[in-house]
């Protein structure tokens, strides 16, 4: 058995942080209602209610159901933090429609119940029902956790014994499992809410059967008369048993969502076979496929993977769903062995791409998260690239909903005797260690500053771990208690102190968070020449409304100074970083096409904003990665 | 009415070029053989046969037809040159079979009249029954020029004839126009080649039909009972009237073959107008959407032009055919008014983007032609870019035949009392100038070296001007008659030499091509902090079998000395270009996707080789922009 540590509980930290509060606070009151509003208006929650009803739309869609359950996943972290009875009426009235909707066996799908009863279980690769269940009993558990309310988890574990009687090894039963994963994940949370074993074994099935011979995608395609096409297995991560999967292959957001649903699995039943192919998939992962901004999959084709080292920038896919799945992936890897690599992916992943996701105001969303953005606002044809009010498939601004409301999980954890700091936010965290009740406040201006400030509060002295996570982007972290320089005893990137603390007791982290160029492998081909401005977690990009159009052109020299400040600032309260560059002036190469190199350079003054700030203010160009000089 | 001038005859110009001569051997000995043969083989000759014959193949193409006669087209300038019995049997075979299959109303279409004969002219935008038409034109004329056989070119006569009562502005006529030109500038050389005014009032009334509203393909489409799908008319520069056109749209192969048709017809008509458009569309396509290896076609969706500017290297597509188009366009523009920028134009896409499309032993070929390619051959999912002996669709191979068995007509030109030499190359022009016979012998190195010498051949003392092109990537460009220096009095880029001349005259023309780094236009955002090596007309580029993999991260400081040279040089009498660059050592990455910049680079040897000689040899990367330093 694996001993993983515990994260934080919702309920057990309170966010206090100048930066993460107020986004926090415009997903709960802007964002939340927002999409609910949109979910009635589209008809996805009376696609619950049967066919007859005359406010059912004309086209359901098979993955409606994830839509709505992340967003009551979202709201039932809301009130589990803050009562609002107004809320939870909401999702009452959503379980009422459901439990109506349920089938006598347990079945529960408004897609299939209403649309194509007799299709059920016919097409697992495609048609998103396993990946619906998924989301729903991942809504049950939330929203269980928050009200005490059963209802809707009754609901769900009806339908899991359903599923559970269709799949399986037994004579008779199916040896299917999702072509998009999601349940998978979700079981284990189901297992661990109910303990109810066999919940982890449906989980610890599903996991296993993937990628088997004979290929249960292929059997299913034949009996519906198609081809099986075994070459887009991949796209699905069906293309080899899990075990034997070494490289993260095809669509981000599933493959990212299996990979936690294995490491859970991993976590629970001890499988080391299984976490060793999570740590080797997480490695190809973020050495060799992940984009400087945390974001995955590198093309639009299939929203997915491509190979190793293969990161075009304007063409990326990135989508925020796989940002936020590749939390969800590294967040599980880090209770079960802390090291701060995992830690780092996830921040990187949340600081940036994540984040990019959403406007400021919380109204507006990107489904896609390209590192360049090209041609400029000026162009004739025109077209821009802004956040969007909605999607038809809306996946992601729920899911950066239900991330956000259970943000606070994400800081801290524990086992016995050890206190982990994973991410660092202004925050009071209220646990128990030793077997006795602690009180860890923390407070800093990350991710602006890097200098971190905790303080215990403690009932009697006791002894144990405090472990820090070290960010892999600080290169000379040092280390006070009570004031006094502590040595950094460091193990996978967290420094450890282990000492009986007293109450009142401080730590202080230094972080010095100087603006740095970041190049990228020699493989990266699309950022050879290149650099990215990185502060701390945070990495940088230049926009045309502030930069001018053709950002591509501008250069900045290797030893041209990099200043950061709050004076040039478009966004209050977010420094940006400001240098002197070069570009060319288009208006000497008026018919000329190409010239031989001797052209003149232009001094000009270069502002770059925080990534996950851009397309907040007008449409035009955005640039990641620089050309050197 | 204009008066243009009159290119050389294929028969006046014998190719002694210790360059080109083997390509064009090649090209006759082997290129020619093997596509007929491939013909045979897919079937495209029995096309020709009746349904029952069994022969025939189960997938006729609607523009096999082209092929084939693009083929016959090539085999008729072979003849032409020199004789050849059983080539020209294997045409008249081909040609009998043709005649076989003419319908009584002249109708000529194998596709058509075979697999749907009640379809005829029924998708004038999708299905290349125009286009086939004008490729068997073009084959028609030539043959007939080649052989004085006259059999073909009456076939073509019925069928213009039987075209031009379907199609026109009389009443119960339709108002149509091809998808696909290219019959726009095959009935100018009809019209040229029977003297037939009607021919070229026909193609008038293509060219200036199209675009028009009420718009045809519309109309067509709904009387399919189809969408118009206006938002694609662009593809097929159908958007506008063609007067209206100001910017390079579509499918470039199309798009080419219709501006050569407006050339053609402003060139016949005077139309001073239609002259204007061909002028602004020839300079956005040179000036904004020109590859520097003469490829256009910026993406494959469409095989299309996209926007100012975008030239994407590795996702090029710069079909072969779209560079011979080019060719076609600029090569009737440059009779209209002899420039410079024409035959500039002309020469890139010669020496750079048609000649790619062909491997050095004439066997292989290239249907797209990138300015990068990606991965390496070591690549585990193990494609690579190579040559194909053939394709589907194998519009490129046979293009390339005609166009290289016609090429001595592009060297030069002539008027009243005016030689123009557009290309240098080892050749003997006989002629005749001033109403008395003339020769012309030119020798060069070339494209190697710039010297070129000329000297006439006259029966008398003859008043004329020579007039030399004067490369556009020359500098410094010298001139000599009778080895005494000359001023250079130039006119359009053409270096003009008016005097009596007297047999045995010498000039000698040195066009100093030291090696150069060129840059493109600051709004070409992909090649910006990157340069092209570049000597004489000739790009370079490197290759992985000399450099290694990751060319990308190979840099070029700008100081760096370049040297050409023919010792290093994989290829017999092909000069390459050798430099010290930088790289950096991937192995001092292991498990680091991104770091702080201050890595190390290593001095290595780079080896350029002309981007035409690439894919030669074995498969692996290629890159034509290099990242300065």
């Amino acid at each position: 058995m694996l001993t993983p540590r515990t994260p934080a509980s919702l309920v057990s930290v309170a966010i206090t942080d100048a930066f993460l509060l107020p986004r926090l606070s415009i997903n709960r009151e802007v964002t939340l209602p927002l999409e609910c509003a949109h979910f009635r208006d589209t008809g996805r929650i009376d696609a619950w209610r049967p066919d007859g009803d005359p406010a059912a739309p004309a086209e359901r869609h098979v993955f409606w159901d994830s839509d709505v359950a992340k967003w009551i996943e979202a709201a039932a972290y809301c009130v589990q933090v803050k009562p609002d009875p107004a809320l939870e009426a909401q999702v009452d009235e959503i379980v009422a429609l459901m439990a109506d909707a349920q089938l006598p066996d347990g079945y529960l799908n408004s897609y299939f119940i209403h649309a194509e009863p007799d299709r059920r279980w016919s097409n697992l690769r495609d048609r998103h029902e396993l990946y619906c269940a998924g989301h729903l009993i991942e809504a049950a558990v939330a929203y269980r956790d928050a009200t005490g309310k059963t209802r809707f988890l009754d609901l769900m574990e009806r339908y899991v014994d359903h599923i559970a009687t269709v799949f399986g090894s037994a004579e008779g039963q199916r040896r299917g499992y999702p072509g998009h994963e999601e349940i998978e994940l979700a079981l284990v949370k189901l297992f661990r809410a109910t303990g109810k074993q066999r919940y982890l074994d449906l989980a610890a099935f599903f996991v296993n059967e993937r990628g088997r011979q004979p290929h249960y995608f292929a059997g299913e395609a034949l009996e519906r008369g198609e081809e099986p096409h075994a070459e887009r297995f991949r796209y699905y991560q069906a293309h080899l048993p899990v075990r034997e999967q070494t490289t993260a292959e095809g669509h981000a957001v599933r493959a990212c969502y299996l990979y936690a649903g294995m490491a859970d699995v991993a976590a629970e039943t001890g499988d080391e076979a299984l976490l060793e192919a999570c740590r080797t998939l997480f490695a190809n992962l973020v050495e060799r496929r992940l984009y400087i901004t945390g974001g995955i999959g590198s093309t639009h084709q299939g929203e997915a993977f491509t190979f190793d080292y293969d990161l075009p920038n304007e063409e990326a896919y990135a989508e925020t769903c796989a940002a936020i799945a590749l939390v969800f992936f590294a967040h599980r890897m880090l209770q079960i062995e802390p090291d701060s690599r995992y830690a780092d992916a996830m921040e990187r992943a949340l600081y940036n791409g994540v984040l990019a996701g959403v406007s400021l105001d919380g109204k507006t969303f990107f489904y896609v998260n390209p590192l360049s953005q090209y041609p400029p606002a000026s162009h004739h044809h025109g077209w821009v690239t802004e956040r969007q009010e909605w999607f038809n498939c809306v996946c992601c601004p729920p899911n950066i909903a239900r991330l956000f409301a259970s943000l606070p999980q994400y800081l801290y954890s524990r086992s016995d005797d050890e206190l982990y700091v994973h991410l660092y936010a202004g925050s009071v965290w209220t646990t128990e260690v030793a077997g006795r009740p602690v009180r860890f406040e923390q407070k800093s201006d990350y991710p602006w500053d890097g200098l971190i400030h905790g303080e215990f509060g403690l009932e009697s002295p006791t002894e144990f771990t405090l472990a820090l996570r070290l960010p892999g982007w600080c290169r000379a972290p040092a280390l006070r208690v009570n004031g006094q320089p502590w040595p950094l005893e460091t193990d996978r990137g967290y420094a450890r102190i282990r000492r009986t603390w007293q109450d009142g007791d401080t730590v202080e982290l230094d972080l010095p968070m100087p603006v740095e160029r970041v190049a990228a492998h020699p493989h990266v081909r699309q950022n050879c020449g290149k650099i990215a401005l990185q502060r701390g977690p945070i990495v940088y990009c230049l926009e045309e409304v502030d930069n001018g159009e053709n950002l591509a052109d501008i250069v900045l020299p290797d030893d041209a100074p990099l200043s950061i400040g709050y004076e040039e600032s478009p966004f209050a309260r977010v420094p940006v970083i400001t240098a002197r560059g070069r570009r060319r002036d288009p208006a000497e190469w008026q018919g000329v096409l190409y010239a031989p190199l001797g052209e003149a350079y232009y001094d000009i003054p270069i502002l770059a904003i925080p990534y996950a700030w851009w397309a907040n203010r007008q449409p035009g160009e955005m640039l990641v990665w620089i050309n050197r000089a």
